[in-house]
Formats: C-alpha cells, structure tokens, sequence
C-alpha cells in the first residue's frame, strides 16, 4: 500500500488537494446496516471548517459532503463508501512568489525534493484541508462505535500556548471557538489571539481525546498494538510533533508503584496507563493527548531559499489560521474513532469464538 | 495483514514467548548485496540482552543469533531472511500464583480478555523478551543505510527519573550501562538504581534516537508520513507512553516564528522540526524522544483480581528490569532503521525517476 | 486492507454501484510527472462503454471521467488521483420483483447472506459497470508503462463459443465491435451474436491480452510472483473463471523439453511460458488468457429462491450484454497494466541498487 | 508487505531455500483455542515430503515440523506460530555448472536479472521445497475449518499427461502415489512414469481441490474476491500455468441457460460456478483445477546461455520430480485452506452483526 489508506479493515483513503477541484474519501470495510445520512456527517464536518470564527482562516468553504456509494435507502451496505467535498473558496492570486521558494518549515521543500514537482497553491496535498475527509470518515465510524457499542468519543483541547484548562467540562467544549473545556479561561483565550493575531504570528496547541465504554482486549501486539496504531494516527495530522498514552512523559518520573493501575472488582483504582495496558485496551477510557506547533504560515518574514538555491526571505500572505490547534479536536476524535473502528473489526475477525469467562472489571470504581 | 509485521517493502515479522523455545523473525524485502554476518547482527544483540550489569535481569540469556536463509556466501540475495535465537535460560518455576492472576498494569488482564488464553510464563508475548528480534532486524537495516547512505542511527538514554543527562557525549554513550551520554550522571545514576533496586520499585526513563546523513523526501503523506510511521514504531515498544518528533510537547508553548526552522543556502539554522516537515524528511537529522514507563513488574504488593473476579494482592517475584528504559536504546534504534528502510524502499519504487534539481540544504549551517 | 483496493505501491481502489450517483476511484502510488489528461483516459473508457454496438447492453452511459485532484498543470505530481463517472442513465423502473428475489448463478444470493442488505438496483455493486474505474486507472498505467519504459499492453477476444479466433492483425482488434483479431470471423460472429440475442440467451468467452517490451526481473516471489498477482487481478474481473499465463492448460500434455523456453543470445526460441518463468518476467512477451463465463441475466425462466425461501421462477429483464466478453478487452487490458506498474514500482524499490551485468536476451529471435 | 506474505488476517509469511538451513514460516493471527500438535502438521507434511516413491525425486527429507511459538499447553494461543523444518539431505556437489548457467524456463535466469545475485544450490529460493512451509500453515487452517466449522479440504491429480481420472473415488486417493482418485489408472500412471524416467523428460499434471461444508458469504468483493485471492494463491505454487473455478475455460462455449446454477428450496440444481457466485461463496463446493507444467530439470540438453551471454547446452542432473504435479496436491489443498481461513477471519470481522433472515439453500439437491 502507498501511504494515503489508514486501516487494515476499516480502511479509509482520501484525496484532494487544497485549490483543486475536490477532496474526497473511500472508506472500505464500513459494516452493513449502519443508519448514516450527510447531515450526520455534516455536524462534525461543520465543526472543523474554516470561518467559523475571527480565530480561525477566514477562508468560506461550505464544506458540503455528498456521499456517491455504499449508502442505500439510509443504511451501509457493506460496500465502499464513496465521499466527496467541492472546493468553493480557492480564490484566485499571484503564486508567483510562492511557486519558486519554499516556505521554512512548511512541507514546499521536502515535496519538492521528493516529487520534483508540487500544486504550490495553498500548499496543495499538504494543506490541513485534507483533514476535512478525515472527520468525515470518522463521523461514520463514530456513528457504528456509538450505535453498536456504545462508546463515546469526545476531544478538547487542553493548552494553547501558556493557557492550560483547569477544569474539564464537557458541556463547555462546544460553547467556545476552541473547544476549551475551561470556561474561566475563555476570556484569556481570546485576549491571546487577539494579540497573536496582531502580531502576525502563530502559536502551539495540546489537544486531548478520550473514548469511553471500550471493550476491554482491541489491540493487535507485537507492532499494530492499539496505543502503537494511534500514535500512527495521531501523528499523521498535520502539525502533531507529539503524541502521549494516558501520562504519556510523566511517566518518567514514576515510580511503578505510583504509575500502576491497580485492579478491584468493583473497578480500577486509577488510569495512567490510558486505558491501554500492553498494547490491549483494559476497558478504561482511552485517553491521548497531542502536541500541535505552531504553523509555520505567518506574516513575519523568514529565511529561506529558492529552487536555484537563492537566498531569499519568505512572509507568508493569504488566508491562515494562527493557530491550527483550535479547529483541530474534531480531527484528532476522527482519527480516534478510525482507529478504534479498525480494531474492533481485527479482533472480531480473529477472535469471534472467544467467550472470556474472566469478569469485566469496570473503568473507574466510580462507575 | 495481521498484528506481527512492520514495513510495507522492509517487512519485518516476528515470533516469539519470554518462555518458549526460541524467538525468531523474518525479514521481506532486504536488498541484495549486502554484506552482513551473525556477528554484525550479534554486536547489536548484545547491547541489548540482559545480565550484563546489576542494573538489569539477572536473566541469562546469550541471545545467540542464528541466520537461517536469506544470505548466501555472506552477501543477502534479495529473498526473505530468517533469523532465530533460542531461549536457553528458562528457569522452571512454579507459576501456580501468576497462571490465575493478573499483575496490574500488565498485558495479562487485556490478553486473557482478548484471546481467552496466554502463555502466562514470563509474560508470554508481552515480554519485551519479544524485541530481540527487532534489534536483529535492525542490525541488518542499519547495516545497509551505513553501507549505502552513510546514514547513521544513534542513541541514548536522555533521562532515567529525576536524572536528566545535560551533556551529549556521543562516545560516552557506550562506556556506561545507561546508555547515558553525560559522564557526569553516571555516579548519580548508579545510587539511584541501587536505592531502587533495594526497594523493590522501578522507574521510568526517556530515551532518544537519532539519524544523520539523511536524504531529503522520505515520507510517504498523508496517512503514512514518516513521523507517523515513526511514531508507530517506536510506540509499538513495550512501556512507551509518549513519542515525540524534535522539539514534541515544548512546542505547545512556541511561536511559529520560533519553531521554524528557516533555511539558508549553508544549511538550516535550527532543528526544532526534528528533522521532519509535513511529514517528509528535511535532510537534518531525524530526533525522536520516546518515554518509557516504570515496568509493572515489581516487589511492592498490589491490587488486581483473580480469574475467578475475586481481589487479591500481586507481589511480582522473579527477574526483572527495575528500569526497563536502561535497555531500551539499542532496541528504539532498530525501529528508527527499520523506518528508514521500509521508506528508502517505498520512496524509491515510487519516485525512481525524479531528479530534483533543487540543492540539498545542509542539515545545518555547521556542517 | 478490505477488498476494494489492488496493488502495493501503485494501488487503486475503487467505489461505486450500477444505479448509484457516480463511480469513483483514487490511484495512490502513481509516480510524479507523468503527463496524463482526461481525454487519454476517456479513449480507453469509450472502448469499454455500453451502447456503441447493437452487441451490447443498450444502456447509454458517455462514461465522462473527471479528474478531481493528484494531476496539475497536465502532469502527476506523485500524490493521490481523484477520478469520478457520474452514472447517468438509470432508468427509474420497478425493482419489486427484482428487490425480494435472487437470480440463479448473479451475486445476488451471497451479497445477501453477506451483508444482510443489498443495493439491488442493477446489480449494485457486484454490476460489471464497476470496471469503468479499472479501465480509467489502467489507462494511467498504460500511460506510464508506455511512456516511461516503452511497455505495450494489448488484448483482444480469442474466442466467443465455439468462434475462434485463427488469426491474429492487431490492426483489426478495433476495426470491429468484438476486439477480434481475425477479420474473417467478423460476420460469423455477427451471425452468431444475432441469433443469441433473438433466443434471450448469453455466451462464454475467451479474452487474450499482452504486454510487450518488457524487461526482465519483475515478480516477488514465493507469493507476489508476477503470474500470482495477475491471476489475482484477472479473476477478480466480473465473470471471468478461469486464468492462464502462456499456455495455460495445455501444458498438461506437454514434456518438458517440448514446453521449456530455450535461451539463445540471440533470443528465446519460444514463449509456452507466457513471459513468466518463476514468477518473475523473462522480458518475452507477458501472455495471459481468460474465460468468461455467459452472464446469468438473460431472458429464459430459470429456478431459485425468494427471500422468504419460497421457489420463484426469474426471468431477467432490463438492458444487458448477451456476452459480457465483448466488452471485456480493455478491462482485462487494464488489470494487466496495473500489475505491471505495481510490480515495477516494488521491483525498483528493493533492487535499486542491481546493476546486473548478465546481457537481456532478446524476447524472441526474430526480433 | 513485501512478496512473501500471503492472507491479510490469517497471514502467513515463509522463509528457506533447498539447500540452506532450515525452512521456516510464521502464521500470523490464528486464532486462539485452536488444538494442534506437531503430529498433526506432521501428516500432512509426510504427504507432500520427497523420496516416498520411485516416481518423485530421491532427495530424503524427513521434513520434521517443528512449532517454535504460539502453541501452549496444546492450543494456539492467537499469538504467531513459527515454524521450522531443518534441511537435512543437501549433498555437497559441484555446483560449478548450474553456477554459471540459467537453465531453460527455470528461475534462474530471472532471479539473476532481478536481484543481481543467487543461491544456485537447487534452485535456491525457487525451488519447489519452499512449499513444505505451505502445507504446514496449511495444516493449522485445516484444522481449524474442520473443527470450527466442519469445513472439509480434499485434493486429487485428475490428469497426468494425457490420463485423465474418470472416476472420483476420494478413498482411493491416498491408496496410491499419485493421488489419483481412478484406481483403474494406476497401472496406466506407473507404466507411463516408467517409460518418463527413463526418457529422461517430464510432464506436467492437472490437480483439482475442493471444499465441502462451506457457508456462503465468503469474499471481499471487488478486488479481493473469493475466486480472485484463491486464483492468487494457487497460482502462486511452483509450476502452476493456469487456474479455474468450477467449469473454468469450458465456460467460454456454454450458454448461460446451461451454465447457470438454478437454486430451489432443497438446493442448487448444478455446480458449474465451482461454489463462487460473484466473487462471493454460494454454500456449494468450491472446486479449482490447476493446470501444472512439466519441470524443466531435464535430463535432455537444451539451449541456453552463461553468464557473459555465451550460448550453453544445459543438462540438469540431479534429483528432480519427472513430474512435480505427483506432489502437488497437498500443497493446492494447504493454498485453498489458507484462503478460506482467511476469508473466513475477514468476513467476521465486517459482518459480525449480519444475520440474515435469508434461509441458506443446501449445497445440492442430493444432500
């Protein structure tokens, strides 16, 4: 397989540059009998497009999904899933600049180096565009996941820049622009952007997303563990640098005694391991978390170079967000659900006799 | 394909229990010509087994290599190597305690849960045992990336608890049993392992990988860029909780016009991208950092169940790594070759008549 | 992976059903700077199409491709290629006999047991209008093949029942409506085809395709072998049941000094092989042939089965091919090309750095 | 994945050479709970093994298994199960002549061009041993369809040269060399090997296998049909020029109202389709043909070239099957079984929730 497919059994490939005429998706392996309709899809679609507020790209795209296969008369039929979103807003400009030099940090020169060729406009492939297909697919799997088998999947973000929330508070997340579970920290948010945004540059972000109501035994070790394919997930987003498992780096400061989730029948004792022990899930929430850099389209100027290896300085113009973390939580809950969506697809192939007579313990001894 | 196998051209598949008769794997897809021996494979092996000081297992285990195809008169030729290394230090114990328990924090709970059977001796499959065979793998992947590329993988141990190495010493790095790349650390180091051997706890530990010498291009977006597949492989290795790709997680806190690494005609000015942009590689060198957590396996009592659901009270007696991070370097090098590999591989079958004539930019402005 | 997708590193997958929106594929893996436009594509989609001869299904479909993203300014650029058909002649009709029961030897019968749902309109999407897609990838294929290495893909029907072909002017192959080679069965088969038609019955038949020019070596053996995954590509075509590299069946009855290739510098003195020989290419003529069976959709009452398990007596109306092999060239032509591609870009991946010294015998001494 | 997997669920992955070290295989995502000794492999192992008549080549193999993982206590434990066979009988011989030489229509020749390099000792890689490794994996998926599901795999040879079984006795088959099912041939079969040796030439042979008790459902449509995966795996096996499902190449002069299969409520009417409808299992038999070719190690000189392109006579000495078809069918069961499993393990995974109201019609009307 070439690199544009995420999942051995629930698989979904996307194209679609940032100015051309369409992005689009195929998701194989999608089970029959799931009820999903393009105004499901489109709710988490719409939470991720561009525009939405002044913290974000003020570029209008509509984002409108049209679902061409695999769906009749309201349900999956098992078949793949064709899916594609109109670009509607490339505006037309000078790429002139743009075309013959590489902005710094971007993906211009390693596309250059590699293809010998790229679409220049709006970073083509390489644009965090192509993440609309993602949350697209991963509306579908959510929908299985919730209907099925009752797990929820649900994100926010934890930090941008110095600001951390504090609290977590799930009905908060989607009464704010950046999906911030902490409303006493709204006013301050938006205090940082206003300035960010003055300044001409941009800033990183921590995003964390959580799957309740899991089975416990998805994970398929020694390589396609489940915290292993999720890092492989996660990081395939653009700008993630970083991915963690339940404590993730805190971890190198516990000791084991400290760091283990102890077992009771009435539930476990605690959850650093992230709900995944061994590269199985345990049945507790999965919890990750990723760091997103700062993008590197700002309106400061930088060096760089040109094609004949010029020296040149580079502002980035045109329509971008300072911050690709606000507008990225549903993007990471896709990928989450993708994953998880395939694992539950592994493991039933593989292991549909097996009837454990061990109990379930529960998530939390809270529950 | 299922759980066992990673690479799509450098195909890397293992076998193997911390108590059955041997580990083996075997390798789809290695270039012919190379020149490699089970002595150059052992070399690797051999900084990873265990026993060779007090601050690891005191399992004994030689670790012997044994090429069984795949190579002829000391070159390979192109066909599938198979490797094996038999187990020769099983102790015969009586595992009546473990066989019905499962320690906390260990795979035992999730395995039982999913296949509703495990080889509970010494961790079965969950063992980290299990990476030998990836550091043999790795010999022959690094071997090539030397040989062809002059691509260099490197390693070390950056932190081990509180202890943080401050100084990178590359030829310090293999005078110590940490791994650790600051001679300054080392005394501190051995009377913080002592203290914790003595009281039956473990602890976790950070450790990065670097590679040098790169080509720019490597990556194959958008699902399997080459931080993605990294972060896969490195997550994939028992007790990692955290990946990061360059600056990772400190990033939250940067401004883009701080994290961008702005290129000159001399050379990149600054590697907070790791070496990796958009996914693709940038010709720096590759930085990874991956947290491993504090091994499970420990003489303090603690709380789980039995198969039964009942409580009970786990003490982990037998051998183990109080520190499983202190053996980890040479086994998250191998990853980081066998990535490089499998996308040297895949970047050429693709893209075999580019000729960017676009320079290279040196890695840095010091080279 | 699912099952909609074919090739390694130049993979197609494909989407789309019978009376659905549109058709769609993506191809990932396709190298950059290839010149393709929408026209190339739609001359080998317009030797597929339905309608343009009284011998095939009288459905009017113009087939019209649209590209969607991975092709700027005329040329690949090495990321993923969107194409799409949008279907736009299903006839609005009455489904109700259709929807509750089976037709004997259609996929009906095990979509059902399958997937439990079924679109039923027209086949869905085990309807053999699914191979437009492939037509369109393999004219990318085709391109690259031609382009890049001189690669010639051809094919034509050896025989329609008891009608064989007896000679073979490649410049009759599209001077008829059947592909056939051998301008004095022409009217015999228009005979023949006349009087199938007016008895409401169909007809097998025998599809022959070749590839010339190319070069030793391609093939990964034991299970990628070249005549493996052409085996796999050409039974995957709608209909066809039986597969042969060279001569096929008739080797059975041969020796081997009758069947075996002799080598000569000046050439191969005979291809029974079919340009295969331990699975890899010897660099003659790549030779394969196909059976299709006669389609089940004709007009005579046959047995079967309603949903309910009652017997119903089925008699297929609507618009269908009378032989399904007539239009089955450039689809079988197309398959050809994309295992090639696939198997050219996996060969150049690991075995970049051969540089064999041995001299390429010509394909046969004649040339 | 490289070449040398097969199955994406149940994946098998192969190692060894005729005159290396061992031969080795790893079965990836057996599932677990499944009852298997070494004996049992053993069996069918002991059918395919050399030297067993005076019509297969003299080379004594015991061809002992040896499990090396996966297995615990008697079952496997969903786990990878590797597996060893040590090469016990490679004579030291002169291999100065074959070292140089490409025999006629051997691997040798594309081997050489493909990886620059050989083991030349017995064909090396390409030699028909490696298939001990298939009937091993194979074995382990028998076991499992027979248990789990009652699924039966059985094979015969219904032709060797120009005799063809008339009678299908399938208790006659294992009284007798050849596996053939016509105990009246037998006699015609040993007098025309006889007068084969001595001739020094081969023949090739025709090997049929067929699968009882199977549920309909099977196959992953559009690429990864049922008919299109087994086509690869077969296909796969040494020597194997052509494959057909059920009527095969007979097809191409039936009319679909003779070829259709009709269903009734007590069963289908006839078995043309060989038990796959659409790419997709119907509940019949699956029945395959291979068509095998005659070896070409020959005792008869023929024409080839060297190294340099000189023109050679080669004569292949040494211990070869006059006809590799004789112990073949061992191996065409083990590729069909491998299939199933895996088909089987898919289609769980997809359509765990399926359950179709759809009565299932029995096999035939005679059951």
């Amino acid at each position: 397989m070439s690199g544009n497919s995420f999942g051995k059994l629930f698989t979904v490939t996307t194209f679609g540059e940032s100015h051309g005429k369409a992005l689009g998706c195929i998701i194989d392996g999608c089970p029959p009998g799931v009820e999903i309709s393009e105004e499901e899809i489109q709710q988490d679609l719409d939470r991720r497009k561009p525009g939405t507020s002044k913290f974000t790209t003020q570029r209008r795209e509509p984002d409108q999904v049209e679902i061409l296969s695999g769906v009749f008369e309201g349900k999956t039929t098992g078949t793949t899933i064709g899916m594609v979103i109109h670009n509607t807003d490339q505006r037309s400009k000078d790429y002139s600049k743009i075309k013959d030099t590489f902005r710094p940090n971007h993906a211009d020169y390693g596309y250059e180096q590699k293809y010998g060729i790229r679409d220049y406009r709006g970073g083509g492939r390489s644009s965090a565009r192509e993440t609309a297909m993602r949350v697209a697919a991963g509306a579908v799997a959510k929908k299985y996941l919730k209907q099925r088998y009752g797990i929820e999947i649900r994100g926010y973000m934890s930090q941008l820049g110095p600001i951390k929330a504090e609290k977590l508070d799930w009905d908060q997340v989607h009464q704010n622009p950046f999906f911030c579970p902490d409303p006493d920290k709204i006013p301050e948010l938006e205090e940082y952007m206003n300035a960010l945004r003055k300044s001409g540059d941009s800033i990183g972000a921590k995003i964390t997303v959580v799957a309740s109501g899991l089975m416990p035994g998805l994970g398929e070790p020694v390589f396609d563990r489940l915290d292993a394919d999720l890092a492989h997930a996660l990081m395939s987003i653009n700008a993630v640098k970083g991915v963690e498992i339940g404590d993730g780096f805190d971890c190198i400061e516990q000791k084991g005694s400290e760091h283990r989730d102890e077992l009771t029948p009435d539930g476990f004792l605690s959850n650093h391991s992230g709900g995944i022990s061994g590269g199985i899930s345990t049945g507790q929430d999965i919890v990750a978390h990723i760091a997103m850099k700062p993008t590197s389209s700002i309106l400061l100027p930088g060096k760089s170079i040109d094609k004949d290896g010029n020296p040149v300085e580079v502002v980035t113009t045109g329509r971008h967000d300072p911050c690709v973390g606000v507008r990225a939580t549903p993007i990471a809950e896709a990928m989450l659900a993708i994953v998880l969506m395939d694992h539950i697809l592994r493991h039933r192939g593989q292991n549909a006799d097996v009837n454990s007579t061990v109990p379930v313990v529960p998530a939390s001894v809270n529950e």
